[in-house]
């Protein structure tokens, strides 16, 4: 979807369409007082005291009836500029944006806009007429504590967005709905994967029964391929003692993601961030010759990390996650090899899942920034370096970031554009020659000395919850067989006649290996025809007579109406297929 | 093990012999203070000051003639009762003393106990004479904080143990040596298992490679079992908000337990200690017909407790671990079946996995202890009827232990005795009415009333971890094939001749789904032949001309010198079924 707030032409269409919805709440409720309404990515809102009246959806089109009055009466926009006590004259007994007025610097230059019988404090710049607002929609309305402080009083959010000509709103309005139908917190809830509630804590999701299926194959799924690869498992606790973060450079450089620490006797600990310092010390723990490196030890990771409760979103982003996280401890000349193998087992994976939307990114540092990376010039360097030169050998494309490496050095991110919403980087592999020296790895080489590894960070699944989300947009919900919770719903059309066969045929075909579900509530066919297909189960059957008398089966693939009639081992077949194709 | 501590014969003779060792020290060390020597489980020991010398296990020798001598001298031990004034005088320049003299209340008759030139304070009783601590044996030395404070000064305790005769000494030291070789801190160290370090935590154990094969099989086999018994599996975070826990009541009866709570923006966090309130928030999400009941929801859950580090041993005894964890919503007609289940289930699982010694316990309130125990009689004796009466209609034996129930609920404990040390709950079903209540959790009964369901909660691993250990100490370390982590090592006779054939033999049996290592290190036979058997791996495959030209397989079982020579699918065949009998 276009970012409204990045478009030049639409921020400012938007902005306008701002002062038009608070010219026409001015109109409605003539006591309404307005703090700031600025332009987002999806359009603009504007925040606004009403009083005790708390707005609902249903306010929406009379305000958007006033808007278009003034838009169509074609009022022309003015700028003025202000001194300060201008300014605070022209605003007075206007708490908010004396607010506003008092918070700007001496030498910003005030200004305010005028429409009509309408005036507001504004940087601009505007459109020149109201008329120019033409083809507008509120979106919503939520409350909003004033400042974001939850001290503060509940100001009245008005979200809305507007465009140049009615076709570009249309398609707009009809890519939100599109965005409403994949949201992952919407599917995740009909479908019952996740539950997240205020009680157990904001943004620590809980995976339901269905959710914890499709947790588990993710699980084994990319297990399964880095154990042929070579992976070795562990298990370690998601928590530490503050020292091994002080020792990794977490302490110092990463703190302010981190959640606060617990005492405990003469012991500090804390959450993990990040899984890194636990394997450098797994690998510290044993001598280690150059003929057994690479060791690359891996871990389906639980992380926790501190994210601000406005930041949350589902389980995109949340306070506790896991990652399907690796340290690959190699020699300097494994580097490219091991970094290669890496890409290999994300294009293996990605072509797998259906990933085709993505790109990649080489993740720099900013070396003005002295305090977000670990000082070290001539190891960024070399690192840089060397990850540029392994990148132009396999011949991928890339972009490089500055400013986005992670402190211990730089970074291959594979960002991804999901169906709905901004990309994200879904899967990375970081060059570190930096934690190895903190927790003083090494290795006893050929010739017997004694040599720092180098380490490579990667994650396939940087976020299983991330994952989860994106695959349930991507899909809508409909997962390919071989994820889906429940694979094969069986629906007896009769259930004195039928229901046998249909427990009979559930047996079978669990013996088989499949998820498979017998509805066998006190409800009519078609109800249940629709409940499964509301439940995107991808395989219903539907036994009866024929199917009976036959031991045939019947299916419908979801969202088709075309019932396929097949023998049950070949249907066997045709799901194994499928499967093993990850279809 | 025999319970020194808490027999009384050997209790005074353990007393008697640890004022032998503080007498023969003291005749070796003349500035050696002495702060106290208790009876324990094991023996006694002494807490002695010796000012800078540091004793080593190389000191006991000497100590322990020095104690034969004075034994051999035939000395009375004499009792003397003192006021206050005279002990406080006959100690004067011994603060050790003089500390204990004065935390004694001013009823406590105040006694020492003098033998020859050695005269130590002690309530006593003691032996009569020092011939009788004749067969003794000094066990082991370590450091000792004074009062068990890392700011104090670090004392010398010195192990020991006495019987009374050579027969009964031997015996128990043949004990202990075993004890040793099972301990799972020695086997979890040899074999791969776990490792924990002071820098990433006390009480945390991270999971190796081996460990982790281990833990994973021992999860999957768990959890295959609950799906077919119809449990429905999710995944809770390890953390919630204090609030969950205030209204679970853990945080009245069971914040000592609990590590302290984080501090997030208007969010209190703590680590969970139980999984119960994450369990019960997944239900209440939904509305609920009796028809669904029972549901049973299960989890391999994380949980912390903070244990004081004095209390922690190896992965016995940690502070964050897994349980098996299950809670089961039923009605209360429901409750006797599906806590037979749970019977069921813990009897299968002990067959399977060979576990023979074990008894049940109902562990039942105090009536007296109204801070310990949900305080409402009527649930409770409503709760311990019911139990009782499912247990006597099961017919299984069981002893009923009072002031062992948890906070909510009473319960039944299998305990399981291991082949050292002190018997453990390995599982556990507990009846609750009180959460249910607490959490407001309904279901709507046939005649359409809103009714409250029971909850049983059950682990059979009650901690995965805790059974790791119990398992490695019951095996020695030599795990049945469907557990070991290596199944089976291929080892060439002649690296050059042999090797290609153990590679192809391996990618055979890998795909057969075992789990195999190819020794291609460069070492002699024997010594490859020894390290298999160190790493305890059931089958050592040894891999010849004769293989190579017949395409056979010949093998040694652990701990066998036989080598048996066998057709490979044969060996297929043979190994599949030792794991189907979970052998």
């Amino acid at each position: 979807m276009i970012n409204i707030k990045e478009n030049s032409e639409l921020n400012i269409l938007n902005h306008s369409c701002a002062h038009l919805l608070a010219h026409a709440v001015k109109h409605l409720y003539p006591n309404a007082k307005f703090w700031v309404g600025p332009v987002i990515t999806e359009g603009f809102y504007y925040d606004i005291d009403l009083g005790d009246k708390v707005l609902t959806e249903e306010d929406l089109p009379n305000i958007e009836k006033e808007m278009k009055k003034i838009s169509k009466s074609n009022k022309l926009i003015k700028r003025m500029e202000l001194s300060r006590d201008e300014a605070l004259d022209m605003f007075k007994g206007d708490p908010y944006k004396i607010d506003l007025i008092n918070n700007m610097d001496d030498n910003t230059v005030i200004s305010a806009y005028k429409q009509d019988d309408f005036i507001d404090l504004c940087r601009g710049p505007h459109m020149e007429s109201t008329k120019f607002m033409k083809y507008f929609k509120l979106i919503k309305v939520s409350g909003a504590y004033f400042k974001g402080d939850s001290k503060n009083k509940m100001l009245q959010r008005v979200y809305g967005v507007c465009f140049y000509n009615e076709e570009d709103l249309n398609n707009y309005l009809q890519e939100l709905e599109e965005a409403k139908e994949r949201d992952h917190r919407k599917l995740g809830k009909e479908l019952g994967i996740y539950l997240m509630i205020d009680l157990v804590g904001k943004g620590l999701p809980m995976y339901l029964p269905n959710g914890f299926i499709l947790w588990n194959l993710l699980e084994n799924y990319i297990r399964n391929k880095e154990i042929r690869r070579g992976y070795k498992h562990v298990l370690t606790p998601p928590l530490g003692n503050v020292l091994l973060y002080k020792t990794s450079g977490h302490w110092d450089h990463y703190k302010e993601a981190m959640f606060p620490a617990m005492k405990v006797e003469d012991e500090e600990f804390v959450l993990r961030p990040m899984n890194c310092p636990h394997h450098m010390v797994i690998y510290s723990n044993d001598l280690h010759s150059y003929k057994e490196l690479p060791i690359r030890i891996a871990e389906i990771a639980r992380d926790s990390r501190y994210e601000s409760s406005g930041a949350l979103k589902g389980i995109e982003r949340v306070r506790t996650f896991c990652q399907n996280d690796s340290h690959i401890f190699c020699t300097q000349e494994q580097i490219e090899s091991e970094f290669k193998g890496v890409v290999d087992l994300i294009l293996e994976v990605y072509k797998e899942m259906n990933i085709t939307d993505y790109h990649f990114e080489l993740s720099l540092r900013d070396p003005e920034d002295k305090v977000k990376y670990y000082p070290d010039d001539e190891m960024w360097n070399k690192a840089e370096s060397a990850l540029r030169k392994i990148m132009d050998d396999i011949g991928i494309p890339y972009e490089e970031k500055i400013g986005e490496a992670a402190f211990y050095g730089p970074k291959l991110d594979v960002q991804v554009k999901p169906a709905v919403g901004n990309e994200f980087s879904l899967s990375t592999c970081q060059i570190d020659f930096c934690l190895p020296m903190r927790f003083n790895l090494t290795y006893v080489d050929s010739d017997g000395s004694k040599k720092t590894p180098v380490v490579l960070h990667r994650a396939i699944f940087g976020s299983i919850d991330r994952t989860i989300a994106y695959y349930l947009e991507e899909t809508k919900g409909v997962l390919p067989v071989w994820l889906a919770p429940t694979q094969i719903n069986i629906i007896p059309v009769n259930m004195e006649y039928h229901l046998d066969f249909c427990n009979e045929l559930r047996d079978y075909l669990l013996d088989k290996g499949f998820r498979v579900s017998v509805d066998d509530k006190d409800e009519k066919l078609s109800y249940k025809m629709r409940e499964s297909q509301t439940k995107k189960i991808p395989y219903t059957l539907i036994i009866g007579d024929n199917e009976v008398k036959n031991g045939t089966i019947s299916y419908r693939l979801h969202g088709s109406k075309d019932t396929v009639t097949i023998d049950k081992k070949d249907f066997v077949k045709l799901l194994n297929k499928k499967i093993k194709e990850y279809k």
